[in-house]
C-alpha cells in the first residue's frame, strides 16, 4: 500500500501531467529499415524509442545497440546490411506497458527496470510515455515535502506509549 | 532538507551499497577509436559509459548517438571514418559527478537529469556509479515503508488544533 499523501504528490505534482503525450515522443514504424532507424535514434534524447504499426498500436522498442548487434558478425560490423533489414525484425517486442488506469504501485515498480513506460488505452493504441526523469523529479519534491509538511510518527513507537 | 528517516531508507536500504563499484562498470579509454567504442557499447546495458584516462580518472561519457553523429554528413553516415577518430574527440566532457561525501539532496537532484552519476574521490579517481535504477528501487521501498511504518501528521493541521 502507498499512502494517499504520497500518491497525491507523485501523481498530481504541480498540476503537470505525468504522461508525455505520444505526439511529443519520437517513434518508428515496423517497416522502416535499420538505416532510417539509426538516423532517427541519433537525433533523439532517448536511447530507445517506440515502434508502432500502421494503426498506431505499439509493437516494440528499438535502440542503437539492437541495430548494431543485428549487423555484427564475430569480428566486424556489416553496415551495408542496414538497408535490407526492417525494424520489426530487430526490435524488442517485450515492451513495458501500463494503462491509463494503472496504479502508482505498478508504475513505480516497472520504472525500476525501464527508462520509460509506454502508456496504452484499452484498444492498444499508444497514448504516451511515463519517464524515470519525471518520476524522479516528483520524488525529489516528495522527500522535501515530507520534511516540510509532515511529522513522521513511528507506528511501532506510538503503540508502546 | 530531507528527514533522517527518509535518508536512512534511501541511502542504507537493506545494507546494500548504493554505489556500483568501478570494476563492475564497463568503460573506455580516451584513446580508443570509435569502432572499438561501438563494439563495447553494443555489448553493455547502459546507453552511455565512462571514458577514463590512463590514470583511471574520469574524462567524459560516450554513447552510440555521439559516435553516429560524429560520422554523419547531411545525407549519409560515413562508417569508414570510425577507425580514424578517437573517443576523446567525440565524448561529452560534461560528466555528472558526485563525491563519496556528497549529500542525498545533491544525488537525487542530479539523478533527475542523468541515468547514472559518476562517483569520484578527492583526487578525481573513478570510484563507481550511482544509477537511477537502484535509487528507484529504494524509492519503491520508501513509499511502502512510509505507509507501513509511519503516520503522516500534517504540520499545519497540528498547529491549528
Amino acid at each position: 500500500m502507498i499512502s494517499n499523501e504520497v500518491q497525491s504528490i507523485l501523481l498530481h505534482d504541480k498540476g503537470k501531467e505525468l504522461i508525455i503525450p505520444s505526439e511529443n515522443v519520437a517513434n518508428l514504424n515496423c517497416n522502416n529499415n535499420l538505416y532510417h532507424a539509426l538516423l532517427v535514434l541519433s537525433q533523439v534524447k532517448y536511447s530507445s524509442i517506440p515502434v508502432l504499426d500502421n494503426e498506431s498500436r505499439i509493437r516494440g522498442l528499438i535502440s542503437m545497440p539492437m541495430i548494431i548487434k543485428a549487423i555484427m558478425s564475430i569480428d566486424s560490423i556489416h553496415f551495408e546490411e542496414m538497408e535490407k533489414i526492417t525494424v520489426k525484425e530487430v526490435m524488442n517486442k517485450n515492451v513495458p506497458i501500463i494503462y491509463t488506469s494503472s496504479e502508482l504501485e505498478e508504475i513505480l515498480n516497472k520504472l525500476i527496470d525501464h527508462n520509460f513506460l509506454c502508456v496504452i488505452d484499452e484498444q492498444g493504441y499508444f497514448i504516451g510515455i511515463i519517464t524515470r526523469k519525471e518520476m524522479l523529479s516528483r520524488v525529489n519534491h516528495l522527500v522535501h515535502e515530507m520534511h516540510n509538511q509532515y511529522d513522521l510518527n513511528d507506528k511501532s513507537l506510538t503503540k508502546i506509549n
